[in-house]
């Protein structure tokens, strides 16, 4: 069930007997030679959807635009700064906690957003408690990386081993083909992709990694890889956080 | 072309010969027993995705939650301060300014946004100035409300006369019908809704208009009429801001 | 009744049978080579005296610097950031709220204004409901910007025709004239003024107005005319918000 | 010279020589049963302009309202956050830091603006160095306390002894009967007012000192007092401040 | 060597060879009925002036207040909101980069700082590039959770075992013996902590967790192991963040 | 009694019967050829915890560094912006007043920050008055600037005279000399200091006062001055501030 796609009385009826919503979170920035600059929020979305259609909860507006700061030397990519997210994060929190949402779990489709998403969530807790507006039951909210937990991350093993990388993964970008299939784009891609793991900054990061992969070979992917990383992510969301959407 | 469905160096080719991209601003707010959340943004994107294509100007991420202050009476509907949309709106446009974008078109689907998104234009401006950044040529950005442009307001009257009303319209509807015909919702509406034009906060807001509507009669509205609306409003926008999307 | 030259115990009084106040907001900015830098809020004020007397409202502090980052390349002019004028309007209405204030009428002397305003409006709503801190009756703001009135723009055209332009016009240099007739300038003018009606950038403004003068001939303004339009915006704004500021 | 009263050419001429230029800052506050809301700003503003045309200065806009917190308990009290404070006079310097100006006095008429001007100046010159954006030659701001100036001081005690008190005193309400003879308030002083020095909080102010005096008597004040506070208050800037409005 | 006992000409010919500096993190927020208010700032700042002096590394002040909202129900435990610990870490490093640092190591003693110390990160990073001021060799910060380090890690599981629990931990509070041994407290603790892993609210959080301990046994501290403990810690960070302190 | 070694027990046990707090604040600034950096917070942090321990009152964590524009010039000088230091102790200060505290005395140690720390006074009540959270009895927040103190301004001139100067003067050396006698430093100094009180930015300090100190002769300092000096400024502080700490 989609916000955007429900009315203000299906919103009612559902928030009877439900308290939760799902808000998906990605970033825009360059993917390498052949990852689309969406990657991040398409599959997060994605997943998101999914989850939302297996546990019946709400899925809300998502947050396409995140921390993508180091990214900033290829065109196309934009970022946000933290106190701009964490203030983004805030007003959406806060009004849906003026409806009774008391459960939101963001799925994120980015490492770079974790921490300001994180803080996030401590601004809007010390916020509501600085202002008397503390809820009963209390606000909960959590934070799902689907990249990071660890059927995904055995599946990636799986299936690309060390071509995995660390950004602009097969994993991800076969989500994305998955979910546009039409979409697929082919490059010549370096064999040897820059495989430092660290960098300075972001004029840096463009000289250590030219193309803009970090160590990955995202020409493994396929449509089929995208579904089963989405399954995969679904069942292990559902079978961590389901308790959670269930406001227990 | 959509920014999100495309590679940096597929951006890094547009920008050798184009400067402008446009950006879609929504809002996330009741639209009546029968417009869904999401009316807004939908047909902002809609509408965008139509213009970008006609005038080959790339399409970035859209902002799904706008200023909705006063239908938080409702439930689902979200809000930002438009100090934060200041801020959001800030980040977009100085990252887009970064890469040579210099052209900004925001196509808007929400009264509530005009004040916010001008507000915000100013901001980047003068913080440019401040801080010394001012690039040659210049970066412009406009706002296009395609609600309001005069061969829409015509097709509003010719279809729908007065029952067009102000909020939850059945033109608005239309567009979302046209995208989503899978999601046209129905319910019974009472045929005489608040017909005042005016209201006091966010409580009166629902007091005066029990059901979200501002004397609309969203019934009125089909996935035909929707067409017609995205076919008009994209051709006036070309028209009027043809030449300012090739950097004119 | 100016709240400047009043003791608290007369607002004490005041606030016994009514609640309204007005406040003025201009810009400081350059007006051509005659116009006053101080004529946006010298109008603005002068206005808003002569409302509040006939209608026996309070009238407040002004806001002498507005939106005038465009003018900025001429020397005089100054202005806010559109955060910075969001806070300062907050704080100056939070402030009369807390007295027991409602209607609060802000008369605007500057185009550029208008969107900051508004959006400070809505951050004071916004920010009264996320703090629980909702009034009853609500807090009510509304802005009026004379110079835009039906009455006023017909004055306009009758007296001056195309003449009037856009900026430094003879219709709001008039009401300077009337108000301070001992700063009457005087100084050759360009008879062919910028005529454009668009430009981008601070720096582009100074070279297509290079007078800052925008299409307009302010030497045809009078004392005469200028309590003329004094006159007629005040007749129009006591019928349009005198029920806002008797609290209906 | 007064900005407001002034038009661009006339202040790029007064640029050619001189890099002055004089803020008047005040309070919009309860001044006890006879005492001027505006009494602050009515001051520092008449001091201000009168230093002005003593030095040939050029008088920028005013700020009329200022930190009132203490006196919110009594109608018609308005006060700024001083985090508003800072950014308001932020921005007033920094637009006439980029005309030029590099020598602004601020004449203030209220002791509670102290702190926050002074951390605005601060706030100022920490963002230049971090843009860097510091001028040659450096920008300078001072503050001018009139009130606390030795000579008024001697003045004050001279006229009124110990019923000088500490607000609401007769030397500022003399300074606006002088200003504005006509606006002269009567009303019943108890004989004792508040004496103590100390206070806690907003609410405990106005128990301390009920009718908003802090141990003053403004029955003594008379316009031609105010006529000597200005001169003298004026005599003593030019002396003490000539130098740094002369650029020296 | 320590900024704080140095003097400027030190600091100068330190900075003809070397670019790092150290900077520790932590928090004031209840540690259970024997641990100090103080723990997390005594820890990190004993932890860092020990890697200092073994690796010749300037060591900075501290931040003794950091993110401690979950434990607001226990008296004395005090808390910033992330976007102010962003801004007053943004103002260290920026201070710093002016004197031409290049590395700061931010040593941390508190788990719910390292969201917001990361946000800082990035927030510090993205205004330098929005104000071009990127320096060369570029700014770099790392984050060190000493607390986390594998070795010490270890050394918890060996002391300890699962009596070494989430907060309050016998780990911690053997350090803060070993830097304060005549301020080591002993009170009864009850043999059955709170073992939740999981906790909605500050106000939840004391219910679950009623003296303060998140499942740790903290009666088994000593001074001696808090001797191991640091030796441990500053051994592995020697180790892993040896190069960058030494700008490579 | 010092918060940072303190439990939580023990806190709750002082706020029986007391609801005091002190809030040692410095800055980290150049001090001169032989002043330590530190010098301003070691100064606040002894005096402040002699005077905890003379009047039995708790000593919270103190802010080592504040506002050093001025000082900028000179390798290791650190400064926060007004606006950062205003919201840090703010959330000091809400901290403590959740818990009960109602009288916060903060003692400082460096000139600059006066105007700063008492804005934020400011910001804080203003805060808890638009929030609505104002607390009975009022919370309380005065500021101690032991330097500044009577009785030490006249050791201050018995001991040095005009040799104490403006800035890294003998008497805080002395102080330093008397907590870190191990950290007495020796270097030649110009017998001829900058003498200049006046200087336009932190450039212009340098230029005018070359090795930092200003008019100050630091030679002198002994540690036995300092102790003496430690004990004078606490005894005025109990003298002054008794009452105060004890909530009359
Ligand atoms: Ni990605
Ligand atoms: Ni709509
Ligand atoms: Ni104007
Ligand atoms: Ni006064
Ligand atoms: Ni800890
Ligand atoms: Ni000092």
């Amino acid at each position: 069930m989609l916000l955007h796609l429900s009315t203000w009385p299906e919103v009612e009826r559902y928030l009877t007997h439900r308290r939760a919503i799902i808000l998906p979170i990605g970033s825009t920035e360059q993917h390498g030679p052949t990852g689309l600059i969406g990657t991040d929020i398409i599959t997060a979305q994605a997943i998101a959807e999914e989850v939302g259609q297996r546990t019946d909860t709400l899925v809300g507006p998502g947050i396409p635009v995140g921390m993508a700061h180091h990214h900033m030397a290829f065109p196309g990519s934009m970022t946000l700064r933290p106190s701009t997210l964490v203030q983004l994060l805030r007003d959406y929190v806060m009004s849906l906690s003026a409806h009774g949402f008391r459960e939101v779990l963001v799925i994120n489709g980015h490492g770079g957003n974790i921490a300001s998403v994180t803080a996030a969530f401590y601004e809007i807790y010390e916020e509501m408690r600085l202002a008397g507006r503390d809820t009963t039951p209390p606000l909960r909210c959590e934070l799902c990386n689907w990249f990071l937990m660890p059927a995904v991350a055995a599946l990636q093993q799986e299936l690309y081993g060390e071509r995995e990388g660390l950004h602009a993964t097969p994993s991800e970008v076969a989500v994305t083909q998955y979910i546009h299939p039409t979409r697929i784009k082919i490059a010549p891609l370096d064999p040897h992709p820059g495989t430092s793991s660290s960098f300075s900054d972001w004029r840096d990061f463009r000289t250590r990694f030219p193309d803009g992969r970090m160590g990955s070979d995202p020409s493994l992917a396929t449509p089929r890889d995208g579904e089963r990383f989405v399954q995969t992510a679904v069942a292990e969301i559902v079978a961590r956080h389901g308790d959670f959407l269930n406001g227990v």
